[in-house]
């Protein structure tokens, strides 16, 4: 986007963070930081600019990407207060966004959620290619600088990620039905399962179903409870779809329209990686925020960013 | 487990009637029959014996494998009623247990459902090893005649599959917990994450949790209906389980405990196929019955019957 890239500051190096700053190697300058002295080290012996301070990591930095986990998200925005350069925009990957949003009020701050991730930690595990086709939201706010933005945007697709554009409101309320939501059910649908008869008979669908139940407690009890707003949400609507087809079943009704729309959304979901179309938003356009938050609802996301064009991928209604 | 074998008619000749006739050949003598002449081809093309009637099906038949779906078993019944000989085991491959052992009432009949399929239908898609490692349920109730419940622990094994032994209104139970349980929850999920923004952020925990959702909704639908009772009963198990979960999330609490011990009872079910020990139950037992049913509640099943011998194997208790 800009003629001359930012110096990038990356804050937290395990699986994101160390894999943002192989993404980004060549690309962008970029440094890397992290608490731990053995992090540093590992990520400076891979050929990273990785400083012994934050203050020094920072200092010079356009943008600054907070990859720490959630719940050291406050201490770090505390230990920036005094040190960050002016104008630089901050962004985080954490998979909750109305939170973070509150707790970085007042700096140039744009929510962001890679959805990448693998079941290892640490920056050993960091990989370059993390991102590649993957989504990442970027938020965007009625009061979000869209300068701001582009230039984050313009980082993350050098990723190899397509930028979803949408509100904090509305990313935390579709992450709480494709993450929070599947990772409850398959703890549950788990425990309901817990005789040794029943583990005796389970096969295929027990076995898809319980899957992501193998996730360590601590991550999904972080996932979920981060974002408890939306997901309670989430769960008052699954409850009620399953209070409907358990009266159907005692009232001796059927549930093949259950079935139907049911493979019917799981086939959209299918279907939507191919079905859609390239188009290009203006990145001065005066309605931008609109047509940004627009791209996002329908399904969209940006694809790559030019200093005169946006080019975007829209998905066929459906 | 007969010095001679029994002849074996199946009736029903689709994926699951069709692999049992594969399975069964050379080890018993057997004959098939579907009320489609074009499978009845079919069949005997691939060197079975395929009668054009169901009476010379079922002609000098010692076991009777009734392999067709729920809906057809009470006609297929009565067209047997007058035909059966004397003595002839009858029983049966669906999904559910208690209507079918009321809809048998008056046969020598032992109600059986293996758990095996695949996405495919049809004579064609049949397999001699579709059953090889599966679980295969052989019902034992208060007044089931153990010697024909022997004869059918034989043949099962023949197949390959281990012989879970329990009763009908057990098996419903954890059927309904280890399969429609997680049909509705696919279903439910996926219509949960219907809007095009959840569709274009959703990945890996999604993707598992919806899988089954892209079954033929009319075979979810004859699973779940077939079982309607004791899924109705899982599913207020299911609704308890999550609306504690959504209580927890507004009342501030966390999830941990939830993801540790669903984590705990998946990976029982992981462990369990390893961890266990062989025993032997002896046939003559006068308390052979409850020694079964004690065997299969515990998660174990029926492995080979020989004449004076039962080889089972038993899970370590977890």
């Amino acid at each position: 986007m800009a003629a001359v890239p930012s110096t990038v500051a990356v804050v937290g190096l395990g699986l994101i963070g160390g894999s943002v700053l192989r993404a980004l190697a060549g690309r962008y300058p970029a440094v890397g930081y992290d608490t731990d002295p053995g992090t540093r080290e590992l990520a400076a012996a891979a050929g990273h600019r990785v400083p012994p301070t934050l203050g020094e990591a920072v200092a010079g930095a356009g943008v600054v990407v907070l990859a720490v986990p959630l719940p050291a998200l406050p201490p770090v925005l505390a230990d920036l207060a005094g040190i960050l350069p002016p104008g630089a925009v901050v962004t985080d990957v954490t998979s909750v966004k109305e939170p973070v949003r509150a707790a970085a009020r007042g700096l140039r701050y744009v929510g962001g959620h890679p959805m990448a991730g693998t079941e290892h930690s640490g920056f050993a595990a960091g990989d370059a290619a993390l991102f590649a086709g993957a989504a990442w939201v970027l938020c965007v706010e009625d009061d979000t600088d869209l300068r701001a933005w582009l230039e984050l945007a313009a980082l993350v697709t050098a990723t190899g990620a397509r930028v979803v554009p949408c509100t904090a409101r509305d990313h935390d309320r579709a992450v709480a039905r494709v993450s929070g939501l599947p990772h409850v059910l398959a703890a549950t649908l788990a425990l309901g399962a817990g005789d040794p008869l029943s583990r005796a008979l389970a096969a295929g669908s027990y076995r898809d179903g319980t899957r992501v139940a193998g996730t360590r407690p601590e991550l999904s009890a972080a996932l979920c409870e981060g974002n408890r707003v939306a997901l309670a949400q989430a769960l008052d609507g699954e409850i009620d779809r399953l209070v409907e087809a358990r009266d159907r079943l005692r009232g001796g009704a059927g549930l093949r329209d259950l079935f139907a729309s049911g493979r019917a959304a799981r086939e959209l979901w299918e279907a939507a990686r191919g079905a859609g179309s390239d188009v290009d938003l203006d990145p001065a356009d005066h309605d931008l925020r609109v047509a940004l938050l627009d791209l996002g609802r329908a399904g969209g996301h940006v694809t790559g960013v030019q200093l005169d064009r946006l080019r975007c991928w829209r998905p066929t209604a459906g």
